[in-house]
Parts: structure tokens; C-alpha cells; sequence
């Protein structure tokens, strides 16, 4: 399969860029030399979609979102998480359907903190489940035997120095373990699905 | 108990401020003559909380989506269920958490497409389990007894001349059923809940 993995340089997207060696994985991201991308940004994203030229799967592992304590919240803080992580990642999507072969999929990323609510993180719960009902949603209108699922990993083990103290008690997975579920969601047969990984 | 009500003036808002009608009810809205507000905009909703000055609980039935065809879907089509009801209700949470005396509630508004997807509503799917997130995400965080719950109601009987379309086989609600879930929030204990009426 031809499939753009877009986020490739972090540390998940590393991790799933290895467990899909066995295709031909386009690594795209704000910092790719080959593939760069924007996802807050239309131009952007229809400029790498023309790139790459059709593609069996879409890969994200992208996006930023807002972290701080509710009582200090502004509204234009929580439009971070709306504005990268959430509808970059539908941006991907939206545009990213017209360039799919027939039976194609695209995978996204949530994360843990949509079912189990941390501290500073109502930004985090509201643009992962937002994600997730997108997913739910757009499944059942894919033609052409696309599939559309999310993957939502708990706190990673190789992030735990950077985020761990905003997870006590949280079990980390290996960004290798959380990987596994891309694979599942791009040559699966489900859809509409949050494969959760913790 | 004074209670700010938002979207006072749409068919549930109606039903609400018939339930609430033994407290203090302030009916605002975008088109309201005495409480106008737009909820898009910090500054408007900043001016209507020093009007309305301390409060027992804020309510919110306010709130515009995008209903359309996934794959005529465009990202600015999307970004306005983000900006309206999702970005909307969460900037009254946000502003009007420091105008809640001890004790005091906040009531967001939902909808069954975050559970049960329909079509040309992906956007709604996404925006309504954002609403439920952030809830969840929030209700650990609130200090002084302050609580928040999401309501989510059917499409409404009253809706669905207008509606109906949408929703093959769901079973409506009245808007004066789907209100008790508002007082249930608003008098009640529960926080971080989604109140499910169908």
C-alpha cells in the first residue's frame, strides 16, 4: 500500500512509520523536507495531497492541543486543540477522501484523556472525543468501501519524562505497542472504530 | 436560584424556562431584548455576565452545527459547529465560571448524533461528544462545589417537521420531557454527567 503518514517525525509516528516498513510510507510533517504540511491549513494540505497523488491509506499522528487548569482557561486557549489536533486532523480527512483508492482508509488520533479526564486537560477530553464521534460519524457515509477509524493510546512510555506527571497512575504504553493498532485500523476491515491501546 | 439561561427563546429554551419557572429565570439570546448576547464572541458574553451579575447557575441551550454530505464536506463547513455550539457553550463554561456563586451549576447542550450517528452529520457527531468531553474533563477541575452536566436530548417532537428527515426511526421527545434533565442538573448533585433523554 501507498500510504501517507502524516506526524512522522514524532515519537508515535515514528513508531508507526516501523510497523508499516512492509509499505510504501510517505513521511509527512511540519518539519519534512519531502512532504511538509500544515494541517491548520487548507492550501497546505491539498498541495501534499497533490504530491503524493493517490493513496491506499491516510495515517495521522498529528496535532497540538491546549494543556492548563480549567479556572485559567480562555476561550482562545481551547481553540488551540480545536483549531490543530481536532479539525486539522478532519481536515485530512475531508480533503484527504478524494484521494483514496476504492477500499482505502484514514486513521486518527485521540488519546486516553477522552475517557479518563486528567488535570488541565478539559481541552484534551473535548478534542479527542470530538475526534471520535467524527470517526463514528463519517464511517457510515464513506463510499467506495473507505473506512475511517481513530486510535487512542494511553500516555506513551518514551513520554512519560515530558508527560507523566499530568498521569499519575496511568499505565504508559510503548509508542511500538500503540503502533500496532494503526496497523490493525489500515489493513483491518473495521470502521467507524476508537481502538483504544492501554 | 438565579439562572442565566442561553437560547431562551428556541423551542427548548422554551421548555426550559417553563420547568425553571419557580427560580429566577434570565432569558438571553441572540435576538433577546433584555439579555442579548452572542456566544461567539468573548466580549458579548463577558457583557451579559456583568449585566446579570452573580449567578446560581448558567444553562445553555444555544448553539448552530453544519448538517451536510461528508464528501462535500469542507473544513470551514465543519469549523462551524466548532465555533457555534461546541466553542460557543464552552466560552459561557469558561467566562461564566467566575460569575457562579458556591454551589452553582452549568448546563451544556448535547444531542443524540454523538451517540447515534445520522446522516450528513458528522459534524454534529464530533461536536456533541466534544460538549459531553469537556463536561467530563471540566467537572474534575471545578472548585467550590460548582458542577457541570451536558444534556442530550432526541430530536424533539416539536422538531420534526423540520428535523424529521434526519432521523429515520428515532423516537422524538417533547421539549418539556427533554427539559426535566435540565432541572435534574440544575438542582441536582450529579457533575460531569451527560443526561441522556430518548
Amino acid at each position: 500500500m501507498k500510504i501517507l503518514l502524516v506526524g512522522a517525525s514524532g515519537t508515535l509516528g515514528r513508531a508507526i512509520a516501523q510497523t508499516l516498513s512492509h509499505h510504501e510510507v510517505l513521511a509527512a510533517g511540519r518539519s519534512s523536507a519531502q512532504y511538509p504540511v500544515d494541517i491548520t491549513d487548507d492550501a497546505s494540505v491539498e498541495a501534499l495531497l497533490r504530491k503524493t497523488g493517490k493513496l491506499d491509506a491516510i495515517v495521522s499522528a498529528a496535532g497540538a492541543l491546549h494543556f492548563g487548569p480549567l479556572s485559567e482557561m480562555k476561550p482562545a486557549d481551547f481553540a488551540i486543540g480545536l483549531n490543530d489536533k481536532l479539525l486539522g486532523q478532519v481536515r485530512l480527512a475531508l480533503l484527504g477522501q478524494h484521494h483514496l483508492s476504492d477500499g482505502g482508509s484514514i486513521t486518527l488520533t485521540t488519546g486516553i484523556v477522552s475517557a479518563e479526564p486528567i488535570r488541565a486537560g478539559a481541552n484534551a477530553s473535548a478534542v479527542n472525543r470530538a475526534i471520535e464521534g467524527f470517526v463514528a460519524g463519517a464511517a457510515c457515509e464513506l463510499p467506495r468501501g473507505l473506512r475511517i477509524n481513530a486510535v487512542s493510546p494511553s500516555v506513551l512510555s518514551e513520554s512519560m519524562d515530558a508527560y507523566g506527571a499530568f498521569f499519575p497512575g496511568f499505565e504508559p504504553v510503548p509508542a511500538a505497542r500503540a503502533a500496532l493498532a494503526y496497523r490493525r485500523s489500515v489493513e483491518g476491515v473495521q470502521s467507524g472504530r476508537t481502538f483504544e491501546v492501554w
